[in-house]
């Protein structure tokens, strides 16, 4: 099922800050080429999440290996007189040539702690900040909401259906590949099925019953055209009159696999419908929920009862509603060897190249994570680990369907005050000693 | 400054949901292409929201203009074996041969209105729904909330710090356009400097200081490369020491447009650095503040006096982050010349193709908003006009900064109980009786 094809993403350099080329070109001509450290990671972490799942790495990869100023972009900028002709002659080129240390996709992980650190030289380390932080907020942050609610929903079908409201055509396709990644079923999203190779799901829209002169003719039409997986809409005029309706078409030897309903009160339509069917012989249709649906939503209508096997999850999920952005940065940690940190009111940072360490208790659930100085040993599995060296990959990254394997895999090490839908507690990480001692050193020697 | 160049949108066909597919090939092969017309609207408008500016239009027209499946779309489709070659064959002679009718982008709208309508054959005017509201809701959004901006900093600079934080790359270009159609100055997102001729601005970040063994140095290798514009940012390790630097750097004959303050008490350290820039004859000097801003900051730091010149707004107004997705629609209003009503329980819709007449007082201010059936006269400007005719362009479709002038016009005809900043209350559009009437006829012809 997997496919090559990368999605119609603007991979263009371009899609960047204009203080980023004004401080790549003055690095350039100042000769500040030496290796620089950035690590990007998250300050805090949402109200409401407990954890987070690592998404993105595979569009930052693919981005570094063709990150070049092609001559129409170059051009442009001539354009703009804001360059001189030295400098973009530098900026032409320019490729990345560095390293990439990251958590594999589908990771959890908790504030402080760097998800993705690039050591290159520094005008390349600088150049890519915006890109790299727009692709890893985006799709981690869709990956951790899908996640809970695949916790949430427990074995329960999850489709994501959110396309028409994420913000743009990428936020569409990403959203459908991270929360494929944190453990959703499908996507309703044709491209993203195309570009990522996952599974499709859909269902019939409300116009469609409506441009008939009744239900029973709509649905008659639309198993005449589509009788494979075969899902009705049910909620246009009277959700119980047409789950009857369904009955009845079962009767005359329709195969009905499931019947959605997106508008009321869908945990007490649920129980209705449910018991329609059962009482109809249609035991074997599905009930799909549709319609605001989130981690919450789906929490409280299977706590209550609600008879729902599919959920269908749209804007909630692809816009994170309740936290559409993360506190995230990519910060320079170190310069020609030294490591650097700011100091900035509610944002200092520790400084130079850091690792987490990551210790299981005996059922294989996260006991703690050390972040640590590069370098220093300690008990505990190292989470980042080498993606690119020199430029190019260190190996091939796992597919999209091993990153799944693994998010589903880190979802059941999580400790459970983290993964509780309701006010949710984050681990918190350890500093290492040897990290705070670098701290105060670096404080010393940048008073 | 405009240019033609489209961005680099994914304008794919493909773009939608899967039952959009299922529904156009269903009509196709049952003979249902007669003419149908669907309105985009908004239902609720968000809490926070007294009004909406429509923006997004342009890029629609661009995509109903190159609506087609091109060979490897459909062969990709074949592949997934859910069509028929003759739906198929269907699909790839499918173009966009129909109407729309829309209120201009900048125009200001409330709840229940529609905002663009397509009369096309059934299948063409189906399929293009998901990519619609795709637009749409993105751009509305982004600019409703930059309108707001516009509104609490006055007559200040506002500049688009959010590409890093918005939900991938087509996120960051239209919300770049969107937040300048609504009155912001400029952009720091270089591609959509590039893809729509607006404005560029931009400073430094704290890695370029850091970078560097101290600010001095670092604040006059830039001022080397980049003296024109000249902004630094002072608040990487101590404000107001970097004020006074700054002050010494001014009498060396350092040339300084402006200094950044990105953390902290931004309104305390502005007073502070703007009497430490006065005293040191730094009158000039403008002070550009950014870190989490959005229209209820700059409100709060102008109340209280905070002598920011230049506003830097970014994640908040790039994910609308207290209202990240609108409550809006594009249903169908008519088949076969039918009015059709969907009347799910909190979702029910006015049927058949409408018009908003607007009235104005002698002020200019809006008076009133009248939702009419199509070809109902009345009083009042009509607000939907003429985009496409027969799937082309009736006209040349005002520029970004024609719109953007609009934008400006229709901010200040809108009620001040609209636009305060805090507890706006949105116009509630009236129903027009003989759009009542209809919709009684409608409910008693499909019961």
């Amino acid at each position: 099922m997997m496919t090559d094809a990368s999605p119609p993403a603007a991979q263009g350099v371009l899609l960047t800050d204009l203080y980023q080329l004004t401080m790549v070109t003055a690095y350039q001509e100042l000769g500040m080429d030496r290796e620089a450290v950035f690590e990007f990671f998250v300050r805090r972490l949402p109200v409401q999440r407990g954890f987070l799942v690592a998404a993105g790495l595979q569009q930052v990869v693919e981005y570094l290996e063709g990150l070049h100023f092609a001559d129409d972009e170059i051009q442009w900028l001539e354009s703009t007189g804001r360059f001189s002709a030295a400098a973009l002659g530098r900026l032409a080129r320019l490729r990345f040539t560095g390293d990439v240390d990251a958590m594999a996709e589908g990771t959890a992980f908790f504030a402080n702690e760097p998800v993705l650190r690039v050591t290159a030289p520094l005008p390349q380390a600088q150049l890519v900040e915006s890109r790299i932080v727009n692709l890893l907020n985006f799709q981690t942050m869709v990956a951790s909401k899908a996640a809970r609610c695949r916790i949430a929903a427990g074995t329960r079908r999850l489709v994501d259906f959110g396309m028409r409201r994420a913000h743009g055509a990428e936020a569409a396709l990403h959203a459908a590949r991270a929360c494929y990644l944190a453990g959703f079923d499908a996507t309703a999203t044709v491209a993203a099925g195309r570009a990522f190779g996952m599974p499709l799901s859909g269902t019939m829209a409300h116009s469609f019953v409506q441009a008939h002169a009744d239900e029973a003719t709509a649905f008659r039409h639309f198993a005449r055209v589509h009788p494979r997986g075969l899902t009705l809409l049910i909620d246009t005029y009277d959700t119980l009159r047409a789950a009857r309706l369904v009955v009845e078409l079962h009767r005359e030897g329709m195969r009905v696999e499931a019947v959605r309903l997106d508008s009321g009160d869908v945990g007490a339509l649920a129980r209705d419908v449910r018991a329609i069917l059962d009482a109809g012989g249609c035991g074997d249709i599905r009930i799909v929920a549709s319609g605001n649906m989130d981690e919450f939503e789906i929490a409280r209508l299977l706590a209550g009862g609600a008879p729902i096997d599919v959920f269908g999850v749209g804007t909630q999920l692809d816009v994170s509603a309740d936290a559409p952005s993360l506190d995230c940065v990519y910060k320079l940690q170190e310069y020609e060897g030294q490591p650097r940190r700011k100091r900035s009111a509610g944002k200092a940072t520790w400084p130079g190249r850091k690792q987490v360490l990551r210790e299981f208790d005996e059922e294989g659930r996260i006991r703690s994570d050390l972040i640590v100085p590069v370098g220093v040993d300690g008990a505990g599995r190292p989470l980042l680990v080498p993606v690119m060296r020199g430029g190019c990959r260190v190996g091939a990254l796992p597919d999209l369907e091993r990153s799944r394997d693994l998010a589903r895999r880190e979802l059941a090490s999580i400790p459970v005050t983290c993964t509780r839908i309701a006010d949710p507690e984050p681990l918190t990480a350890g500093i290492s000693p040897q990290l705070r001692q670098l701290a105060e050193r670096v404080d010393r020697d940048f008073p």
